[in-house]
């Protein structure tokens, strides 16, 4: 095993030490938000940072950067207070990885990339019609982690989309037929393969 | 597609609502987080919210549960101020999901589930030993989440240990080669497959 320490990634360049930063964390989720600004202009930013909080209510955290290109999904939250996730599927991972490129605020990530803005009544935010796996939700708070000036954006889960197929009765989602990505790094995707389903573990005696 | 309302969540039994609002994310890492406690007890608990914040520093995030059996992760960091995250890879699937089993406090989870702990001097919490992408990290601070009491653990990375022919000079690492499993829900594990690599994305003339 190498052993590489904070000291060896504090000289790394500055795209080497992002890239390896970003693949600690193992198989990352990929989604696009999709937001909408209170002038009525559209936008669609991927993000890797989305995790489980809770499940009553349905919780849901986003980690926003301040001083990144995904500034205007975090503006057009705190002004709506509503966005939406998106998962995405091989069909349309170049559209989404090309939603990270750095367009000006009055250009939408829809038009530049071909998406399809989806509305659904009472919310604001534009979902992505291509998505198969998609959800909006409810700004909740918007939490300051200190360290580093990035923030915590937590949400309330208020309309979930999926296909009905891919739903069981149990609460589980087929997240392979559906044909959700993982990501890593900045730039990498993976389909997911072999799914595994182990039953609820219980304590060995270990006497 | 298929319209699943909050209403219809919190209407879920709750083991299904728990499910449900775990597939929400999509894809998540599963790693192993390895801690002692101050009278020297190993730890080791499945956590799926690992999640990046930086890169200059490498910051990375952890959501735990006060009230899950995930507590003694949480009180052995705030003891040691140090913890480790280890992938998983299908060779130790079956151990690390049953680390998610309620064993007493006593019971150390390398004892129960046959997993090894490995120690690098200086730090106090153990690696595992089986684990082929694993580093070790300070803590820097913990953030109440008030929506739902839950705590975003904020942790500085100090030393990461991987087989040195999967880390490519430009940062990458090979998830593939190092076999890192995904999870979803509570209990169901991918394998990565298919990586697709793509080029920096620029803005398009859109006009």
């Amino acid at each position: 095993m190498k052993n590489i320490y904070l000291t060896d990634i504090e000289v790394m360049g500055k795209l080497a030490r992002v890239q390896f930063s970003n693949t600690l964390p193992g198989p990352k989720p990929i989604s696009l938000i999709g937001t909408l600004s209170l002038d009525g202009q559209t936008n669609l930013a991927p993000f890797s940072t989305v995790t489980h909080l809770g499940s009553n209510p349905a919780l849901i955290g986003l980690v926003s950067r301040p001083d990144m290109v995904d500034r205007h999904t975090l503006s057009n939250i705190l002004e709506t207070r509503c966005y939406t996730i998106n998962h995405v599927h091989s069909g349309i991972l170049d559209q989404a990885h090309h939603c990270s490129a750095r367009y000006p605020r009055e250009t939408s990530e829809f038009t530049a990339t071909g998406l399809t803005p989806h509305f659904e009544p009472g919310i604001a935010a534009p979902f992505v019609a291509e998505s198969r796996f998609r959800f909006a939700l409810d700004l909740v708070e918007t939490i300051p982690i200190n360290a580093n000036d990035t923030i915590l954006i937590v949400g309330k889960v208020r309309l979930v989309q999926l296909p009905e197929e891919h739903l069981a009765a149990d609460g589980s989602v087929d997240l392979t037929a559906i044909g959700s990505l993982a990501s890593t790094a900045l730039d990498t995707y993976f389909e997911l393969s072999q799914p595994t389903r182990l039953p609820y573990a219980k304590a060995k005696n270990t006497l």
